[in-house]
């Protein structure tokens, strides 16, 4: 919805193409190929992850087109394309399969995230943007989450337009946020094109543009009437702001009008949120409530609260915006099988790094939820022929880095995970709307035990591998060990 | 140019429309007003930015239109805007005048690097945009810079948009990094909208695609035999990569080809470049080249150069697209003057914290360059109305937070930084190549003595004000503290 057609079709890296073609000269760019794409480690030091971007991935498959500027810019760029591949590539469009998390799902460590099964060029192509759209949203849902498990029923406000990674960034991150519980962004153009609702108060520069701040007050209560917040902290908070903005909560009672908030924006918000709170209530007015905003997080917001600060609703900006504790979620994307002679070979990727590592095969994800409970026990992958997950058999986990530690579970549902998007290049995904997507996560919040939502040393969820799985892996690695 | 025709005029906070309203009801919106774009606090602990960003500012400010689909979603989203407020925004373009710093330019705190004279409501619309551009940039420009100035005349390669936040910044962000002397990118459509040269590898994928690493190089090398690059880390660096590209290596050369280099991207790499370096000599191919990458930064390059890796080209992606250590640049956009009767008076916003008080006044802002040596000796800020410095007169610099030290100086040339881009909304400003920036740039970076220039507690650059506007702050300071 959001870009022109063909525009994002090169927003990939060139080797993707080199990979293509060098495919296509060897005729084995049609072999079918599985890749998975994950993360290795949970981001901010956290016990869970929010999926998202899957809207973004599906609007950009859909719209993969080589045109004439593509092809032309591809000639000039490299010598080694012949002109037989250009001309392949005006045919080109997304054929394969493609199966992924719903959004707002709780996801972890190594548990395929999407899935891609399609022709080894159309598969390679699509990593680069597969990969930048769910890293980024899924790491601000992230984000988001952790900042609403502490503010918990407070109003939550998305206000980092200023400091986003450039305009990208700040509506898909707005999207994200709303999913993961906010209430609202300051992004119009978010709020236009995904129908998340929009707040806007008024700046320093509104109360500088006025002979004083009463003046300032007034004359913005007497444009905007309805829904008032006015920002008290250009002088001085307690003793010109606050009497100020008290000021003009009456001028707007006297017209049968309520002032909305006041907003404070810099000092010792705990101190500065309680006096102001006992000023607003001494006049009369405790309806009025408190916003704060100044470089908060969920650490920040959690230090307030403890410390009894008195604030309704929380602007959060650059934080949460760019993830700024880990800007990035380091997801990655890795052929797991490969088409031979019609059958889906297992391939493998060694590292001296153990966690690095692939699982290799084509795979099934499964959650598994204590039907007693209904909380979630762990996550389990197993070869896609396995069939006693699906009859709920008694399984044995095992942590796939300790494998002498392990316990069998019995009585659980096996919840599939990955769900069909697109097959054979059609989409049969019917979207859901943003709020139903809001909705779901946060059911999705209510299966996890608190131990793995708090924000410090969470208790580890488990991602498990299947004793055939795993019998796999160590057989390719042997392999590849001893050639 | 990347955006379609008003796609970016909702891109901004509400409160900007909802001021632009306010102003609009009470006849204000036409007053004349003054914001100065500057950041507070140099990013990485580096004694240096570079100012970029503007190029994509221009483009935005020529485009601003309200459309129908715009209007039309203000008057759904707002109740307390009335539909005349709604007709003036469909004539509504932006008439001001803008100065900037040219991109490239090495900045510092608290200097102007944009400086809008405009209208109030149209100069209120265009914080949130500008902010967002200069910043993202600015913020890129300055950590490709710190890279560049470790790796010197190494390759530098941009490989970071897998991990970019979202689409915009892996383009703009590959843009940044090439004005501050990286070298390459491997966003195909940032090397197709900016002429920045592309480069690009293969994956372990394409490895893992072959029944073994020798047969998936021979396939690699045959397909692209004009620069070829072979990952060897899919498998084991020292006992199956580089023997096999050495292999590959010889059969190239047997048809009168070169491999051109290989790449590691996991392990220590001091070691295995050291290693590789060992083997491909001995095997008689000390020209082949080698290309790291896996998480680099300015501090793990400089490491590495420190321990004699034997890296001749660097891959960068995650720390430098993101920014990582640091990633916002924290820009603010404040009022400084509004016009009175057709003068324009200086404003002032005042913080408990000293250095959030802003510089009052219509300003401008000089480099102090010494002329005997050609180095920048610190920048200074003026009231447009003072000619000294122009004239070259003998003067005070002084510390502004610490205004007991300071020191005299003359024998100087003062070069005005900020440019005329927009006169009554009229760009005049011709817009330099992206080559022309990156050149520019690297002879900005000879300015500067090397003090300022290190990674590790630089020596800090001085932005002074003059006597007479630090006088001014003084005078408004005290007016709002006894008003």
């Amino acid at each position: 919805m959001e870009k022109a057609r063909n525009e994002l079709t090169l927003h990939t890296d060139k080797y993707q193409i080199n990979m293509m073609y060098a495919h296509w000269m060897h005729g084995t760019h049609t072999n079918r190929a599985v890749f998975e794409m994950y993360f290795r480690k949970l981001p901010f030091h956290g016990g869970y992850a929010v999926f998202a971007g899957l809207e973004r991935v599906i609007d950009y498959l859909q719209n993969l087109r080589f045109g004439d500027e593509e092809i032309a810019y591809l000639r000039e760029q490299e010598e080694n394309y012949q002109e037989t591949f250009l001309e392949a590539l005006r045919g080109f469009s997304f054929t394969g399969d493609v199966h992924a998390v719903r959004e707002g799902t709780l996801v972890f460590p190594n548990m395929p995230l999407v899935r891609v099964v399609a022709p080894m060029w159309e598969a390679q192509l699509i990593e680069t943007a597969i990969l930048k759209f769910v890293n980024f949203q899924t790491l601000i849902a992230t984000k988001a989450s952790r900042i609403k498990s502490v503010a918990q029923h407070d109003v939550l406000l998305e206000f980092g337009t200023r400091r986003a990674q450039e305009a990208d960034a700040a509506i898909w991150g707005a999207r994200a946020a709303y999913i993961a519980g906010f209430h609202a962004t300051s992004n119009l153009r978010a709020g236009m094109l995904f129908g998340i609702p929009t707040k806007g108060t008024h700046a320093h520069a509104w109360v500088q543009a006025h002979d004083t701040e009463e003046e300032a007050f007034r004359a913005y209560a007497e444009a905007l009437p309805e829904q008032v917040t006015l920002l008290v902290d250009t002088y001085d908070t307690l003793r010109s702001g606050v009497p100020n903005a008290i000021k003009t909560a009456r001028l707007l009672a006297s017209r049968g009008k309520q002032l909305n908030a006041i907003r404070l924006d810099s000092g010792d918000l705990a101190y500065l949120s309680q006096q102001a709170r006992r000023l607003l209530d001494e006049a009369g007015f405790p309806a009025v409530k408190i916003v704060a905003s100044n470089d908060l997080d969920e650490h920040i917001i959690a230090g307030l609260k403890a410390q009894g600060a008195r604030i309704d609703s929380w602007g959060v900006g650059t934080q949460l915006i760019t993830a700024a504790d880990q800007p990035a979620l380091g997801g990655v994307y890795k052929l797991v099988a490969r088409e031979i002679d019609g059958e889906f070979v297992p391939v493998i990727k060694i590292s001296g790094n153990p966690e690095k590592v692939t699982n290799p095969g084509f795979k099934e994800a499964y959650r598994i939820v204590n039907r007693a409970t209904g909380k979630a026990e762990a996550d389990y992958l197993a070869l896609q022929d396995e069939n006693g997950i699906r009859q709920g058999a008694r399984i044995k986990l095992f942590d796939p880095l300790h494998p002498y530690i392990f316990k069998y579970v019995e009585g659980y549902e096996a919840i599939p995970l990955l769900q069909p998007i697109f097959i054979d290049g059609k989409l049969i995904y019917e979207l859901p709307s943003l709020n139903e997507i809001r909705d779901y996560h946060a059911k999705q919040m209510q299966t996890l035990w608190p131990e793995h939502v708090r924000l410090l040393n969470p208790e580890v969820y488990r991602v498990n591998l299947s004793e055939a799985l795993w019998q796999k892996k160590m057989d390719l690695i042997h392999a590849h060990a001893n050639p």
